[in-house]
């Protein structure tokens, strides 16, 4: 059973290849005539492949060295186990990390000609500019989840080992880490800075083409929205299919059918099926942006629901089972609206943070940060009720389901991913688009459709980015899980007494939760400073441009400022910045492990992926909020436009930027990177910890 | 061998309030003469004796229902067991509470003479002016110590039941939930509401006798950092106390010299003991203010190490748990020099915070939350490695022992607690002082010395803070332990299964987890929120009074600001806010309880410690920061008072009062309370749970 499954997630992952490569035709024959927008966007592709380029080139070193450290030494020292067996390792990471940067270049490719498209196709109306820009994201919803499906397929194919799509699964998040740091610093450096000396000192609208950031600016939504996002997602998607087949296998043994291990692939597989339908029936009927994404995620949601259903009655699956996934698709919905609350304009805390920044930043900080910490609490309660509901249904199926259940949720939560993407990848097309509007002078009319579409992109924004890092949560859950069964695997292999969990009472357990608890807070602590830092050089040269260029301030025809210099500083900060917060992470690891063996690793992973979802939860809807309070302002209430309040949105907004967009979904990445490190890392810590 | 110990308790208890009587007189007899200073210190008393006894009115209040209930229902229901049992811990938790209230009610009695003298002594040089000050904080420190030992000892000797010492300590917790966060909002409207308006829209000094707030911020300084500061430290060593003890009596069940239980009241009395001497002989000879209060805390940790090793030696205690209340106090050591490092001008992150404001309040804010986030690391590695060590030293001694380890490291803690308490009352009464001084015309000179006395107040207050919460830390994973042995007690009284701990792979402890640690979060912010509210109707009190007492802004002769009526908005304010989220807490707990039972509730405390741990940290040491990045730039870097640079310094400081005032140290209390309420309740959650 599990052969047939294997061969159905192929071919639906070889038809959303297909379905984007159609689709990528599809936007690239839209038509284009505008010189000036040919030309802005020919400066945002390069400027974008080449921060892309450069950091590849330094992910390929990073990720040369890591490939020759578990060469050496896992899943076992060289000294120790099979060397083969390290090899398949090794070579499982490369193709993860590889699949990885492959995404974030199709995501390039395609966001860096969708912008364009979508800012020529508003003069034509808003329908079609918003497909230009949501089929321009679905390349890449298609396109990641494709290959997240494919991959973890070949691998089943190829080795039947699933401990190697852990290491798989490892490669794709470790590229992913860095993907989405270095391209969150990038963005939020530009962003910040061009809005600082821009719209702060100058008092020059958004996407002016006289300010020397605002190509980084628009550069920074492709490689850190776009890319930076996508392999946040394609990371997620994988870790969660790898950790239900760990599971699935320990369950499946003995059996022939290997049932629960085509449930796995089979429920992935469908959700992938479900988006291609999703996708392609996307319409902007003579609704709103907003209600076509959500309307389109509403319709893959019910289609998944349904095969799924269907599935278990043809195959015989267990509805319980089944059950544990719906749940999960439900609490990503749970989550989702939970987000959309606590960011959205038309609800309180939004208001209340609008309002107070009458009273000064001040207050405009506080109420969000306020709301931001509350806002944990509803994803928080949804997550927790999720894995108890899963384990309340599955647990009576045997020894080994409960845990099964909490991964199959994260499956069914992630299945809807492509829509995801889709819809996320929208967001940054859309900005862009509206960016080259402003500096194609494309006129009035025009810019009101960009803007229109880029706002449903931001509420849509909000909630995917819950949903996201929902997601990431029952997934590190059910990789926490992973790391149990890799532990007691190893520990039969090595004739050592395998354990039952991790108990809070034990005191080694107990220090790997309050160091583990620490880690996010220090990652995404030295994020923010990199991006602090960068804004500052970034800032000090854009000053230098409108002090040292003859007539750019005034906007004297023919004058242009040094764009490249912005992308290059971006550029070399963002590259400078991206690696020690990641690597103080795996460190962290690497030495609670060896202090305290594998249940200190065990609570480790348990107080990261608590402190993590907290703080990620917290800074992604914070800056969210802050966001959208600044725009309330900016659309006449309580004074409007540059009033003190105005003012004071702008600072909240600041503040949010590397909250939301570098920090809050970078964490996602860190919390699975280390629970993946701790599972195939799990013979090491068991050998030779200290304590 | 006990009964020894309970007789040295209440000798050196008694001891201690003979010495805070001493202190107490010393202070009051101290020479006064300005009529100013008498007529101004006479509205702060007024106003923070209104605030006092309002409040604990609205406590009475909450804790008679809580007496009922407990009475109903606790430990266990009136139908289930034996209702002497009920009446026994409702009597406890009365006493609990009564003691708390005492405790508050002295430091306000000295703490409003005190700040008089110390103005007043001022004028006579910096060294009696010191003495003043820290004599009368020392009061608070004797009285809170000393009676929370009286209290241990009394029921100890009274009942021995160590179940009714969690009811005592709940009943101390849960009035110091509702002083901390009362007191924490009331100190808070009206410091951010004066300097609002004071500094900022009018520019007139601090302290200036024309704005209506300043004497309510005053008041605020007694009831929030002297009271409510007071009745944290208060509970935090009684529980840690109680959970030593909890765990001891389990290891001394059939032993008649009660070891263990004699070593705990032993090494308590030991800390008041070293405390009573340590504040005896601090003096500020030629060294700084800050030398002297530094220096007073290093004899008294001598003292402490030379006479608990002399009694070890003598009573034969065991040299292992010896050596895990010293690491304790170590790790408390380094949890003060790390909250230092972090919050003192002379280290990087100030300066880096106040070289960052140059470029707008935006990075003022990003880099005192990026700071303070990073700064949770050597905390957490502290009280993780203590826990570790403790667990090391102690498990060879036999079952039972590691967590009795680390009970004894939190004891360890909080020996000096005397000390500790004395060094941070200086601190509100010494700035009470200086406003004195301001604005009661005593001249430069006299400002000069107060404002060197208050500055060291501030250093010291970093390091107390961090290890308040460090204390707090270590108790908390006592009272787990403690938890989890009324656990069992009841299993085995009901004939129930008995439980080994609590794994994080069952998903109802994971459950418990994530909900655990979203009620930090929700608790600060609300208390944050409560602040953001109540001054904003302080705000418009001030300005209306600006706007309608003639001659008030001109600063005419005869014309007096209506202070009361800005008393009474911030108690009103402060009153009203206070409750929802202390209750808030409680019902989450509880709600848990009754769905996942015990090992869900063992989950959520863990959640709940971490988090709160977590948050705690960030928000104390990120205000602590701004405040003194702020004080940097006023002391003439980065352009001065008066620069853009201090105006996003004052910026950052307002975000930083209700972080390192309100809910940062208010998240100690919470989580102390939501311990020992489970503890109590831990038989109701054995046999009423849904799952």
């Amino acid at each position: 059973m599990l052969n047939l499954f294997i061969v159905f997630a192929v071919v639906v992952s070889l038809l959303s290849f297909l379905f984007a490569a159609w689709l990528y035709m599809w936007v690239k024959k839209q038509p284009s005539s505008n010189v000036r927008i040919a030309e802005i966007g020919a400066y945002i592709k390069r400027g974008a492949y080449t921060f892309i380029k450069k950091e590849y080139i330094m992910l390929a070193k990073f990720a040369g060295v890591v490939s020759l450290l578990i060469l050496l030494f896992l899943p076992t020292p060289i000294w120790m186990g099979n060397f083969l067996d390290n090899i398949a390792m090794t070579v499982s990471y490369i193709a993860g990390a590889v699949f990885s940067a492959i995404a974030g270049v199709i995501g390039i490719s395609i966001s860096t000609i969708a912008n364009m498209k979508t800012a020529e196709a508003a003069q034509r109306g808003i329908k079609p500019s918003f497909m230009s820009g949501f089929r321009g994201g679905a390349v890449m919803g298609m396109a990641v989840v494709g290959s997240s499906v494919l991959g973890v397929a070949l691998i089943m194919v190829l080795t039947g080992d699933t401990t190697l799509l852990l290491g798989f699964s490892f490669g794709a998040s470790s590229l992913a880490l860095f993907a989405k740091a270095g391209g969150g610093i990038f963005t939020k450096t530009a962003d910040i800075s061009a809005d600082l000396v821009g719209k702060v000192e100058l008092g020059i609208p958004e996407d002016d083409p006289r300010n020397p950031a605002v190509i980084a600016d628009n550069v920074g939504d492709n490689v850190g929205d776009v890319a930076g996002m996508g392999a946040d997602l394609f990371d997620s998607c994988i870790a969660s299919i790898a950790a239900g087949l760990v599971l699935a296998s320990v369950l499946d043994k003995g059996s022939d059918s290997m049932i629960n291990s085509a449930m796995v692939l089979c429920f992935a597989a469908t959700g992938l099926l479900s988006s291609i339908i999703g996708v392609f029936f996307a319409r902007m009927g003579n609704g709103t942006a907003t209600g076509a994404l959500n309307k389109s995620t509403y319709i893959t949601t019910g289609i998944f629901v349904v095969l799924t259903a269907i599935e278990t009655i043809i195959f015989d699956f267990n509805w319980r089972i089944w059950g544990a996934a719906m749940v999960g698709l439900a609490v990503g919905v749970i989550i989702g609206i939970a987000s959309d609350y606590y960011t959205n304009d038309e609800r309180k805390p939004v208001r209340h943070a609008a309002k107070a920044s009458e009273m000064g930043p001040a207050f405009t900080i506080l109420s969000g940060l306020s709301y931001g910490l509350m806002s944990v609490l509803p994803p928080l309660i949804g997550i927790g009720v999720s894995s108890l509901v899963a384990f309340i249904l599955c647990a009576p199926l045997g020894p080994g389901y409960a845990m099964f259940g909490i991964a199959m949720s994260a499956v069914g939560m992630l299945s809807i991913v492509g829509m995801i993407i889709s819809n996320d990848a929208y967001g940054p097309i859309v900005d862009n688009a509206r960016g080259l509007a402003e500096m194609g002078d494309l006129g009035e009319e025009v810019l009101e459709i960009t803007d229109t579409l880029d706002s449903a992109g931001n509420t849509v924004k909000a909630i995917t980015k819950g949903f996201a890092i929902g997601a990431a949560g029952l997934t590190v859950i059910a990789l926490l899980g992973a790391f149990l069964s890799e532990v007691n695997e190893a520990a039969l292999a090595l004739g050592l007494p395998t354990i039952d969990g991790f108990d809070i009472m034990n005191p080694r357990v107990f220090f790997g939760l309050l160091v583990g608890a620490a880690v996010p807070a220090v990652f995404s602590a030295m994020l923010m400073l990199g991006v602090d830092r960068n804004a500052q050089r970034m800032v000090s040269e854009i000053h230098r441009q409108f002090n040292e260029i003859a007539g750019l301030k005034e906007g004297k025809e023919g004058v242009v400022p040094e764009y490249d210099k912005c992308i290059e500083i971006a550029t070399a900060g963002a590259l400078r910045e991206l690696i020690p917060a990641g690597v103080v992470s795996i460190v962290i690891t690497l030495v609670v492990g060896f202090v305290g063996g594998v249940e200190a690793i065990g609570g480790f992973l348990c107080g990261n992926i608590v402190s993590g979802l907290l703080l990620a939860l917290f800074m992604s809807n914070a800056g969210g909020l802050w966001d959208n309070a600044k725009k309330y302002i900016e659309s006449g209430h309580h004074g409007g436009r540059g009033s003190d309040a105005h003012k004071a949105g702008v600072i909240g907004d600041t503040v949010g930027d590397p909250f939301k967009d570098t920090s809050g979904p970078s964490i996602n990445t860190q919390i699975t990177v280390v629970s993946l490190i701790a599972s195939i890392a799990a013979t090491l810590f068991l050998t030779m910890s200290i304590f």
